[in-house]
C-alpha cells in the first residue's frame, strides 16, 4: 500500500534475484518454483521433511527436517537467497518428535509458546523469525501470475449471492479464534465449518453425510472459502484447486465461492475446466 | 419459570398420565420410557422409521414413517397421550423420498420452508406443529430424575477453565447460525467444529487427525458442549453419554465440559465409570 516513490518494508517480488522455498505438501510449492524459473527468478526449494521429494529434484534443493531452523538459516546463507516464500500444506509437527538443533534450541521457549496457539499465530511466528534473521517472506501469491481469483463468474452459473453471505458471516464469527477459512452451506443451514482437519477432509464429510442421508441430494450446498479477517498474508493464504473441485463435485456440491483477490487458485486453467466439466460453480466474491 | 400458584403454559411432567414419545436413535428414548413407567406415567412408543425397533416392542408402540403427520397425530389422540416428548437422534429425512399422507401434505408448504433451515429451527417447527394439534412438547430430560449434569467435577480431575471459556466464546460465535452444540478445543487451538455431522463424527475426526499426526498427542484437548444460545428446550437439548466418553477417551481428549443444567448426561452411572475407568475429566460449568 506504499505510495508511489516511498520506501515500502515488503521487498518487490520482482527484484528477489533468488527465493528460497520452504515447501510443504502439494501443487503450490512447484508452481511457484517454475514461475520464478520462467520470470528468470532463481530458487532454492527447502524441501521440508520430504513433503517436496517427489519434484525438488528439477531445482536446487535441500531436503531438511522441522527442527533444523539453524541448518536452514545456514543454507539460505550459503546460497545467496535475498527472501523467502512458505507454501504448501505442512502436517503440524509432534513438538515431542522434532530434533531441534542448537539455533532451534535458542528459540525453543518462543516456539514452545507458538506451538499452543492456532495455526495462524503459528505460522506468523515462523515467518517472524525468518525476517529477522534477514530473509523477507513473501507470499507464494506474489511470484505466479494471476494467481488470485478474480472478480465475478469464474466456471458455470453465479451461485445464491445469500448463500455466499450466509457462509462468509459464519467465517467472520470464526475469524477471531483462529480457524474458519471454510465452510460448507446449503441455503441458510451450515453443514460444515473446517478448523484443524483441513478444507479436503471437511469435504469428505460432506460426501459421507450426504451417503448416510443426513443430507439431501436436493440441497447442493456451497463451499465458501476466504481469508481469515487478521490473516497473516505472508502465510498460509487459502487456495483451491482441482482436488479441491473435484472434492466439491464428489461432495455434492453446486459451487464454490472465493474472495476475488484473497484465495489462490491453483493450476487455474485445470481447475476452471474440471469445474465446467463437474457442472460445478466458481464463482469469486468482492468484499 | 412461573411463579408459585400461578398458571404455566408449559405442563407439569408429573401431571401427564400418558406420554407419546416420538423416539429416534439412541439410549434416550428409552430411558424416558423406563423412567416414565417407574414414576407412574404410561407411555406409547411412536417408532420413527424403526429407529427404536431393537427395544419399543416392551413398550406400547407402532411404527411410523416420517411423512405420517396424520397418522402420528390420530395415534396420539386413540392412545389418549397428554403430551409428546422428542428424543433420540434422527438422520435428517429427504424431503424428496419422505411420502406424505394428507395431513402431512396440508403441512407441506410450511415443511418445505423449514427443511431449508438448521436443524433447530426445523425441530421447534415440527414441535410447534404437534402443541398446534393439542399435544404439547416437553423436554425428555423433564423425565429422567437427575438426567442434567450437575455443577462441578462429575469425574476425575478438574479441567483448565481458559479452554473452557475459550470452547464457550466460539459456540457462542456460531449460535446465531443455528450450529454450534459442540467444538474441539486445546489450549487457544480450535481443533474441531461441529455443525450438521454430530459430535461422534467430529470425536472420530479428532482421533483421525491425532493419528495422522495433525494434533500431537501432548495437546490433549477437552470437548466442549453446551445448548444454543437460543435453543428451543422442548427439543434436540444436547446429550451425552457413554459413547461419547469412549469416543472421546479414543480421541485422546483429556476431558469433557458441559453446562451443569443445559446438558443431558445419558446412563449417568456408566458415563461417570467410564470417564473415571478412562482417566477423562467430566465436568459441568456454570454460565
Amino acid at each position: 500500500m506504499a505510495a508511489a516513490g516511498s520506501v515500502s518494508l515488503k521487498p518487490d517480488p520482482a527484484s528477489i534475484r533468488k527465493l528460497g522455498i520452504l515447501a510443504g505438501a502439494g501443487a503450490l510449492p512447484r508452481e511457484v518454483a517454475e514461475a520464478c524459473l520462467a520470470q528468470g527468478t532463481e530458487v532454492f526449494v527447502v524441501d521440508l521433511e520430504g513433503a517436496a521429494s517427489e519434484w525438488a529434484g528439477a531445482f536446487a534443493h535441500q531436503r531438511v527436517s522441522l527442527g533444523q531452523v539453524g541448518h536452514v538459516l545456514d543454507l539460505l546463507r550459503e546460497q545467496g537467497c535475498d527472501a523467502v516464500t512458505m507454501a504448501g500444506g505442512l502436517v503440524r509437527p509432534s513438538l515431542k518428535k522434532t530434533r531441534f538443533d542448537f539455533k532451534g534450541l535458542t528459540l525453543l521457549p518462543k516456539l514452545v509458546l507458538l506451538f499452543g496457539k492456532g495455526d495462524d499465530e503459528l505460522l506468523s511466528g515462523v515467518a517472524d523469525l525468518f525476517a529477522k534473521n534477514g530473509f523477507p517472506v513473501i507470499g507464494p501469491e506474489n511470484f505466479i501470475p494471476d494467481s488470485l481469483a478474480r472478480s465475478g463468474s469464474i466456471a458455470g452459473a453465479v451461485p445464491d449471492l445469500n448463500e455466499i453471505a450466509y457462509g462468509c458471516a459464519i467465517l467472520d464469527a470464526l475469524s477471531p479464534f483462529d480457524i474458519g477459512q471454510a465452510a460448507v452451506v446449503s441455503g441458510a443451514r451450515c453443514l460444515a465449518v473446517e478448523a484443524a482437519e483441513g478444507t479436503a477432509a471437511m469435504l469428505v464429510r460432506v460426501a459421507d453425510m450426504r451417503a448416510q442421508g443426513r443430507i439431501e441430494k436436493a440441497a447442493g450446498g456451497l463451499l465458501v472459502k476466504l481469508p481469515k479477517r487478521e490473516q497473516d498474508s505472508r502465510v498460509d493464504r487459502p487456495a483451491i484447486g482441482p482436488d479441491t473441485v473435484r472434492a466439491a463435485a464428489k461432495a455434492g456440491l453446486t459451487g464454490i465461492a472465493v474472495q476475488a483477490g484473497g484465495v489462490i487458485v491453483l493450476e487455474s486453467g485445470r481447475t476452471e475446466r474440471i469445474a465446467s466439466e463437474t457442472g460445478l460453480s466458481l464463482y469469486g466474491f468482492e468484499r
